[in-house]
């Protein structure tokens, strides 16, 4: 069964959900759009070609999207959520941009990544730069409060970023380690992204933090799911390389609780591939093999599926509504990404 | 003659004006570097660690200073320069990781740069943690328009970053180019650092203008002098390695005005060297004796005159101040360095 977005929004039976979103939100993605183009111009031409290949890449706007949906929800009728919204994309593009020239990834959203294309130079500026215009962007919303949510995120990301190098290449990284450095990383702007839609429309503590901890619940299953996949050989679903964290020998959920059950034999293999990094032909199938046949992937799995449903719990003290119904079935359709 | 300041400061004739400005501030400084230690604590380890070996490698705090001075020169009574004035070293740290991971520079302030004693990654990622951490001190100032000013200005540094790549190995760089690079990514955060100290103490408009006209144009003069020492063989002054620009085949000023006057012999050679990129044994010093016959680099001081006169008119407008006099004889100091 196929869950490409493409052809599943043919589906009456099973609309995508992400696409629901985008039409429930109106004409705000569009906006969103709009503000992202017209503010990725720069008269250093290399800016806006380098920003215009990761925006134009099929990214789904997940983030922004959320951003837009939970100010909606609180019946948010200005503008500000606009800028916001394309806010948190450039710091998610921005923080994508640097990612790869860390990882030295090849493939970005099924596509060269831009530090292939450009090199590693114009990708660490023009990061900068789109981190930059994201606090231009919070700035003129004049919401000290929202922006102070976003920064806190910024800093949060960077931290888990920098822990994520020392679990490169360790294998003593423990389930802990790893939580800590995916919560950061990913769930981090995940939360933020919903929590600043609900303050923008003003709702009460109780609900930013409600929408927050679907936020952070949301990122962190998603981002199990992402590390399942990337020893799923499903690259068509993904856009990326199978096996990036492989060769890049990150120790993920999947290797971690492999770890666990390792005979002798599997102990010895990822001591070879990931802690010494000799990695011959064959080796990646193996890995992938290893991880099915221990059930690590189903595992992985497992623990997003309980992400997702703290995710949707923390959406019960919402009124029902289509907007919340929707953000209900993205944290099924983020996990079915790995079915 | 030496200026290292240091050596100068005990020569009662001529007290080094930085110094002299940082006592004029009392404890403003002491009370900076407080707040720049204490956000730098992250259960990260690898982020205090490379953040100290760069705050602590002898940076002038040249930048924050600006900020406290004008905040004090216009009656500030408050404590909220002191988060800016923390944040404008951040921004400037985290922009000199970047660079010298872009540069691939071997020294930074006279110690080995952070690129190499911990390698690329975690100098792109500790750069973006202390970008974060300079916009959440900003934002806990509470003072959207300053903010906005220090916002402006990192996306204008980032702009100036990606503009200076285009000039590199290329010749065809003309003193239009190269100006608008360093008025960019150098002499924005000088302009940032004097308007923002002036807002916060709710200075005019056209105080603050005139306090961000005097930090552009020592900006500039401070980049011309910079760029001119890389080729004088001081590196004692510098604390970088002499030739840095050269070796990278940045093409500043001196080079844009040597070529102007080339003969045959010497365009052919900047354009094996910078061109071309082919440099031997020898040819660092036959740049230098190169740019030193034809007047490039006594020009280039010049140049820098011209815009430290600039910075020194723009204060015109302020009260008489001990703090305004030593901020006019930073000027010269600036200059003075070429010497």
């Amino acid at each position: 069964m196929s869950t490409n977005p493409r052809e599943t929004a043919s589906l009456p039976s099973r609309i995508n959900p992400v696409e629901r979103l985008a039409s429930l939100v109106g004409d705000d993605l569009a906006a969103v759009d709009t503000v992202i183009h017209s503010r990725m111009i720069s008269e250093v031409a290399l800016i806006p070609q380098l920003g215009q290949h990761l925006v134009d890449s099929g990214g789904k706007r997940l983030r922004p999207l959320i951003t837009l949906a939970a100010a909606r929800q609180y019946g948010y009728a200005g503008q500000a959520h606009l800028k916001l919204a394309a806010a948190v994309e450039f710091i998610h593009t921005a923080t994508l941009l640097h990612d790869d020239v860390v990882d030295e990834s090849a493939l970005r959203r099924g596509r060269p990544a831009a530090n292939v294309l450009w090199g590693n130079k114009p990708s660490i500026l023009v990061g900068d730069f789109l981190f930059s215009r994201a606090f231009q962007l919070m700035v003129e919303t004049g919401m000290p409060s929202v922006l102070a949510v976003l920064a806190n995120a910024s800093a949060i990301i960077a931290e888990g970023e920098v822990l994520q190098l020392r679990s490169a290449k360790n294998l003593a990284t423990t389930e802990g380690d790893y939580l800590k450095v995916i919560t950061a990383k990913t769930a981090a702007l995940f939360a933020a992204a919903a929590e600043a839609g609900a303050m923008t429309a003003g709702a009460s503590h109780a609900h930013t933090d409600a929408l927050r901890d679907y936020g952070r619940n949301l990122g962190i299953a998603f981002q199990l799911v992402d590390d399942a996949l990337d020893y799923s050989g499903r690259q068509a679903v993904m856009g990326k390389s199978v096996g990036d964290d492989f060769r890049e020998a990150k120790v993920t959920l999947p290797v971690i609780l492999s770890l666990q059950r390792a005979s002798e034999e599997e102990r010895r293999f990822w001591r070879k591939t990931i802690e010494v990094g000799v990695q011959e032909e064959g080796d990646l199938t193996r890995a992938i093999e290893y991880l099915e046949r221990g059930g690590a992937l189903g595992e992985t799995i497992e623990r997003a599926r309980s992400y997702a449903q703290a995710a949707q719990d923390a959406l019960s003290l919402c009124p029902d509504s289509e907007i919340k119904a929707a953000l209900t079935d993205i944290v099924e359709f983020v996990v079915e990404r790995a079915y």
